[in-house]
């Protein structure tokens, strides 16, 4: 008979289901689903940088997007399918009350963004993951050194105390908190009490300072002393994490009949997106996975005998098990990637839609032509015209060591400078980004032999790509499927259901292969790390002397 | 009997012909053509940067522009024309043969580009003035020194020994050379030996290091060892040079029937665009006057007490009479102010063109919009919205302390950065480049304190305007009259022909006014100050480590 896994991606704007046969990674169904309420734009705002995203949103694309998969298959699949498991964005946490319930799905709390999930870009805590990087600085302890040494506000304390601090009818309800990640197989297995929630290993060794060297999250003094309304929350929290190829439970009979799914269905436990996308990807040691869109994600892991007791310096973090069980997992990222090519397209867009006076429909399809012409153009200039130097800090810097403050810059404009050549610096920067990443890793000690890419730009844009591999002067692969994070989640929710004993074996049986690989040309390698080195000064200086507050 | 003068101004594109009441500077007709062969494009190639002009073209449009100035007026004003001046781009020197003619106009040279007029803004000629440069550095006496310290390869050595060097042909026919504003009114008095042509003490002090204190030119062994192909130059070309208000003869016949006047017309000496319309515009000490246009030229006059013997750093020159014959001129400016802008607007031109699909009506009419429409959104923007910072050299730097290798930078892009943002933030550049050079007159010793505005953007602006008497902290005046240039030469025509004693007495007279004055906002001059601080810094970084070859 048959065993068929369900993987459910959630993404920062869609959430996407697959049903994939265990034996060969052969997927029979696939849907995506926009978040209603986030597609309206309601409880953002975008100048306070503030990003959220309501429970229901979760619950209804969930119901659609499984069912509406299912009903591509067979219809004997759904009675033998034997596993699910969820993959989010993160760190995108809630706070939850007595009961587990997230505050927003309480009537008095349904329009409040403070009481729902506080999405993994919302910037609004600054302030609070500056107090925390001081608190980690005078502690005996740096807590913060397992995931870079530099604390983010995108991070699940920072954003509990902002949220503690600016909505007290929030701080008064609240109990405890919960990552979207572990909040789904709660959800599926009928999870109620807030202590029986299976804690992720990732999200938490990853955003909340949890790790085994110091008993579980930082003790109570450290985090009461940051400000006193995080007093008790270490206690209603947790102590222990699990690794994602766990079952967290079974369905529950109220979301089995709502999936059409039966109760033997295993629930797996929830990780990032990236890290279960890199499995999907197959990632291996001295392998780099990077999903590429807006932003990247970049992901490795390490055997214990390559980090040793090695704290990596200026990444997002390192996790045992994170990634894969056994190893350690290793995360890091460029903060704008694709959104660095986005800005320069809004950029000329902006006058279409200020003169030219098209419909809408003439804007859409002009709006899909501007990528295509710039790369075929921008691909055409020799690297001797390379002549501008800019930065890929547009909305701060994640990796290597994190700076919210950064913003990018554009050096070289001549009057003859045109879209074309400002696009190709851009891409060069975002490439430098990616090389200034890398070097970080060999600097510490973590060899990167190759690197695959994921995710749209990787299989859409050949020319950034090249760029990338040339800038790198490392090959880079591209991962064949277009749900790479959705797959991997397919293959831990087969390891869960027993269908194999380790990620490793899924991810190996599972995998889709790879569309194409970039191979670098050493005369462009070359001529680009002489521009790196600008990249690098310019990025310097202005980290120093512009972008201070 | 009324005295009518008539002043012409060669610019980049056109001339343009002024037919001027001497009494009180009323214009009773004006004409502007077009350059016919510039126009074309031909003898130009903007990748090399080489920009060429042809003698005819100057022909051609004077004849064309007097004639059609004249017959706007009644018809018993040519009889009563007393003067004639000219004022020209430069330093746009030519070689000339035995004869005094042009090499271009004669057959075997008339499409060479070398035989031509080298236009001001021509950087052919980069590895030259670094090499005069060296040998100033080197020599005993530092031949710059009058001229700022640094020689330009918009300059007449270093463009004539680029020709020599390029044009084997050229070097072997040519004889001596010529500046533009000096062979017009050469032109017109019949001249054609070469030591006979009236030498603009405006020109050559500024430009080719002619002064006093060495007795004229630098001397034979200083231009010989720079490169032998200079050798005799000095002694073919001038010890002499004359102020412009002094007469250089009368018309000639063949010129008089040509423009339909009298040979009893007096031909002034020749100078500078810039220098005479800083006289239309009633230049005085302590006051700056701004030219501004694709680029912009600043000219002030100082007493002889007031500059003592100090050599100001960094400027494009101090001359005695230069600009009002008693007084010392000084020159300085900023290589790019309009094309700042200009760059930008094309920037954002180029999807319009590439994707809309409009006629070329359609363009023109989005194209004179694009400016309103920045300058309304920028204006509404508040001083606290200012983050980014951005460089003006997207032509290089002229004032302070030359330096054509310069590019512009812009940094503080966001993800929400638009063209309007971007766009105050060039405005801003080119204000803190005006603010630059106003320092360093203040550093050396030369007092500024107000500034007059001359030029399309000082007039259709407020928003430029504004930004810049804010930044600078000081008020800016704007001059009425929109042929600026054309009217001081008018002032120098009548001065030449004696109806007023000094120049002075003639821009007393003769001048048209303001249009309206700036004043700077307190709290304003101070926030741009601070931001002026990091343009500082964004530009020291940029020149030692960025532009550099």
């Amino acid at each position: 008979m048959a065993q068929y896994v369900i993987g459910v991606d959630y993404g920062t704007d869609s959430a996407r289901a697959v049903v994939v046969d265990s034996a060969d990674g052969r997927i029979l169904g696939k849907s995506v689903s926009l978040y209603p309420r986030w597609k309206k734009g309601l409880y953002c705002d975008a100048r306070l940088n503030q990003w959220r995203q309501h429970p229901l949103d979760y619950l209804e694309v969930l119901e659609s997007s499984v069912k509406d998969a299912l009903s591509q298959c067979p219809s004997d699949v759904p009675s033998q399918v034997v596993g699910i498991a969820f993959d989010t964005t993160g760190s995108t946490p809630c706070f939850i009350d007595r009961d587990g319930t997230p505050l927003a799905m309480l009537p008095e709390f349904a329009d409040n963004p403070d009481a729902m999930f506080i999405l993994w870009k919302d910037h609004t805590a600054i302030l609070e993951a500056e107090e925390i990087n001081e608190a980690c600085k005078r502690s005996k302890v740096d807590y913060s050194k397992y995931e870079g040494g530099i604390y983010s506000s995108e991070w699940f304390w920072a954003k509990a105390l902002h949220i503690l601090r600016s909505s007290p009818e929030v701080a008064a309800k609240a109990y405890s908190i919960v990552e979207h990640c572990e909040w789904m197989p709660a959800i599926l297995t009928g999870t109620t009490k807030p202590h029986e929630i299976v804690r992720s290993r990732c999200a938490q060794g990853h955003k909340s300072m949890w790790n085994e060297e110091w008993g579980g999250l930082p003790p109570e003094d450290f985090l009461a002393g940051i400000d006193p309304l995080l007093a008790g929350y270490r206690e209603r929290l947790f102590d222990r994490t699990e690794t994602a190829d766990k079952p967290v439970g079974m369905l529950c009979p109220e979301w089995a009949e709502r999936l059409g799914l039966p109760t033997s269905v295993v629930v797996a436990g929830g990780a990032f997106d990236c890290h279960m996308g890199a499995v999907g990807a197959g990632v291996a040691p001295h392998t780099l996975v990077r999903v590429i869109g807006t932003s990247t994600c970049d992901v490795m892991v390490a055997s214990y005998e390559e980090i040793g007791n090695k704290c990596i310096r200026g990444i997002c973090g390192q996790v045992d098990g994170s990634v894969i069980p056994g190893m350690v997992g290793l995360e890091a990222g460029q903060s704008s990637f694709g959104d660095v090519y986005a800005m320069w397209r809004r950029m000329l867009e902006w006058p279409i839609r200020q003169f030219a006076g098209l419909d809408d429909n003439a804007l859409e399809e002009i709006h899909s032509k501007i990528f295509p012409v710039l790369n075929e153009a921008a691909a055409a200039m020799p690297i001797s015209e390379s002549t501008m130097v800019a930065t890929d800090w547009i909305n701060g810097r994640r990796t290597p060591d994190a700076n919210p403050l950064l913003q990018g810059t554009i050096a070289g404009f001549t009057l003859g400078t045109n879209p074309v050549r400002v696009y190709r610096a851009l891409v060069e920067s975002t490439a430098f980004g990616t090389k200034a990443i890398s070097d970080r890793f060999a600097e510490e000690g973590i060899r990167i032999d190759s690197v695959i890419g994921v995710g749209g730009i990787a299989q859409k844009s050949p020319f950034v790509m090249q760029t990338m591999a040339d800038v790198l002067g490392k090959p880079i692969k591209v991962s064949k499927s277009d749900q790479v994070c959705a797959l991997g989640a397919a293959m831990f929710a087969a390891t869960a259901a027993g269908v194999y004993g380790k990620v490793e074996d899924a991810s190996a049986a599972m995998n889709s292969g790879f569309l194409c690989e970039y191979i670098p040309v050493p005369e462009n390698t070359e001529a680009y790390w002489e521009l790196y080195g600008k990249y690098l000064k310019l990025g310097d200086f202005t980290e120093k002397q512009i972008f201070v507050k």
